[in-house]
């Protein structure tokens, strides 16, 4: 028998779905320049560019959580399944910690669905609410996974801006401009990623009315809940929704230092009961993969509970707010730089004058593979979340490193200003 | 100010995703007749429905299989981001784990994706082959998940037959006539859920050869790759491909009794190297919700490679076959009813006669409900499956549960015969 010859066998053309799945920093770094480093310098790579704050090992988890999920580990009873909106245990731990009865928010254990990562409640929320031809509103500058899910799902979106000059605020009238009739959701998210911005009650409730106006479901992301610096108050969107339906998202990733653990969530607020119809259906999204780790799950409600949690923050967040400080300070000292002040998060986004520099450096992007090139120094270019003409830095690396890192970026921006 | 009116605000509306994706467990339990006891027995509920192992405390994981993840936990080192397709050692112990390099199988590192669950590299291998629109065919009887996440997708489906008078064998001619040019893929899943049964190598050969002919790629379940009883040969579908591309699902659920922990994994085996458009794609997928937990994923390299597999495995393997045992002989012994003997996984189909039960038992959902109304013993209907007339076991329980399951079993037939 003569072996079979295959060679009409055409590549395998993925799907539409897979195809419409852009992850633009992905995207970004695959681009073959980005992420280079040459013999200019031989420091080795300061990472500020990932949104992680293990990497360095100076933020560390409590190890309350990691003798909470011991526990479990141990017990040999949190290795099956659970159900796949989460186990009861976890949800209704959930809906204690996040109740707000003094602003009239009370969580029941069925108003929350465990998800993998908040990036699973971002999922869950934006698939549950808009089909294929409709649109969201999503946060210019914004996290970009927003994005790759409304287009994974054929859902338009429409950005609306956040004002640099208003420390981060929503530019209302622009965001109201935005509503259609195909507009499913609006989503915030605050404190912001990639602004380090915490917004005012006020402003908040700002945005809930516009939601009232249009009878339009908020999404609040809100997964930096609780990292606000040394005296900032956050304000949670359901505290201040008095009708307004609120899908919040959260999880562990941040608040604890453990972003590989995978568990986040989505609590329903739902003063006017219209999410009925929804909530069956959101559960029904969860039997796809099932749910999260059990064994983090099931120690949910010794970690949320914890006596640790005050002191932990605290420790926490005067970190963040020393390191944002040094930033501050180095970045405003460099011509053709403005950094925005942060007071939450994790992150700063620094303005670059396009002006100032040499034909080498147009645009963002040109400075963040520069910078990388010459200086072994990763931020992310403002672009990744559709500001262009600045720059993202996380700011958990330890201050030695924040410092090294913006000598630096001095230098190079020495070395590129307009003769 | 007079309160705003919002009775108006009408109940929002799922997504044309929500509501297309239907859990049909969900389904049968939701209708409200299901998983309702009766008093006519005042017995503890037997649970021979859900596929955890874990539930009755007999299987138990090893402890090299907790000690792996306790070291990642106490390390602090294992709590950050992985990159979204996989940590590399993790990719590079499933490679190695799962290559079969006599029959030509060599795994890379980058042939590895891991998955939240082999639930998630379900949806990953579909997701990524289909569009709305195409078709892929799927067993019957067979595990509900790949219809939810077809019809979740707007996918279609078709269902080929397993005989049961031939130890569940596809229906080879049968499945052959089911392809047309939408056909993006065949799913296998060997052994099955839920028929217990294992292919002959030659049957694995005439599945990718019908693959070959039509040039159709393969996603091939085999998340019970290992479970097979003392003396039975499982035979990996890639282990036979010369030329057909082969997506492989797995995971550590099943086969280290640890389904809560969510990680499972897709490998690409492809000698023709027609995934190459595909591959990118399918890394994009992965940043919706950025991998399974890291604990569970960097301690794969220790769980994989551990000593005690061996054993282990061998325990599990000859505990599942004495169980089936105890199932067969006693099912055998119940007039009407006919176990199809196992060898593989952790089920059990039983068929049902009929024409031999009195009109309250017109089909198999009426037997589940009815022996969970009368006798406390919960099965899953074979309607669940698509295939009617019949009961899947799982075979899991201790033995004293499963005698006991049956002698109720028996009462309730006698009950129910045609008088
Ligand atoms: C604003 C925002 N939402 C969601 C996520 C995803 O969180 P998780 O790691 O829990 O999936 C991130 C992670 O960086 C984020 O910054
Ligand atoms: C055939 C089959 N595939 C996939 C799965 C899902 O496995 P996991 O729990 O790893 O998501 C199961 C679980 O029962 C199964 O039986």
């Amino acid at each position: 028998m003569l072996a079979e010859d295959f060679s009409d066998w055409k590549p395998v053309s993925p799907s539409k779905t897979a195809i419409a799945t852009i992850n633009p920093i992905r995207g970004l770094l695959d681009s073959g320049v980005a992420k280079q480093t040459g013999k200019e310098s031989s420091e080795p790579v300061i990472n500020m560019s990932l949104g992680d704050p293990t990497i360095f090992g100076n933020f560390k988890t409590h190890p309350c959580v990691i003798e909470a999920v011991e526990k479990q580990l141990k017990s040999y009873h949190s290795n099956g399944y659970a159900p796949s909106s989460g186990n009861p245990q976890a949800r209704e731990a959930i809906a204690k910690a996040y109740s707000d009865p003094d602003n009239g928010v009370i969580f029941h254990p069925q108003d929350v669905i465990l998800a993998s990562g908040c990036s699973g409640a971002v999922e869950m929320s934006i698939v549950s609410l808009c089909s294929e031809g409709d649109n969201i509103l999503l946060p210019k500058p914004g996290f970009p996974l927003y994005k790759t899910n409304a287009e994974s799902r054929g859902v338009n979106y429409k950005l609306y801006n956040l004002l640099a000059e208003k420390q981060w605020e929503a530019d209302l009238p622009h965001l109201e401009s935005l509503i259609d009739d195909k507009t499913k959701a609006i989503l915030i998210n605050n404190p912001s990623n990639p602004c380090g911005s915490n917004w005012s009650k006020e402003h908040v409730a700002a945005i809930i009315d516009i939601c009232a106006k249009h009878r339009i479901p908020l999404i609040s992301d809100e997964i930096y809940n609780g990292i606000v610096f040394p005296g900032v108050k956050f304000t949670s969107a359901a505290s201040v929704s008095k009708n307004v339906p609120v899908l919040t998202l959260g999880g562990i990733a941040k608040r604890y230092l453990v972003p590989g653990w995978r568990v986040g969530w989505v609590t329903l607020h739902d003063p006017l009961n219209v999410l009925v119809n929804l909530r069956p259906y959101i559960n029904n999204l969860t039997a796809i993969i099932n749910g999260p780790n059990t064994l983090i799950q099931k120690s949910l409600p010794d970690i949320l509970s914890g006596d640790f949690n005050e002191e932990f923050s605290a420790h926490l967040n005067s970190g963040l707010e020393t390191n944002a400080k040094i930033i501050v300070d180095r970045a405003s000292a460099i011509k053709g730089l403005t950094p925005i002040v942060p007071e939450a998060a994790m992150y700063i986004m620094i303005l670059i004058d396009p002006e100032i520099f040499d034909s080498g450096i147009r645009n963002s992007v040109d400075f963040f593979n520069s910078l990388m090139w010459e200086e072994h120094v990763e931020v992310l270019p403002g672009d990744i979340f559709d500001f262009p003409n600045s720059f993202r830095v996380v700011i958990t690396p330890p201050p030695e490193k924040l410092i090294e890192a913006f000598d630096r970026i001095k230098l190079f921006c020495e070395r590129h200003y307009k003769s």
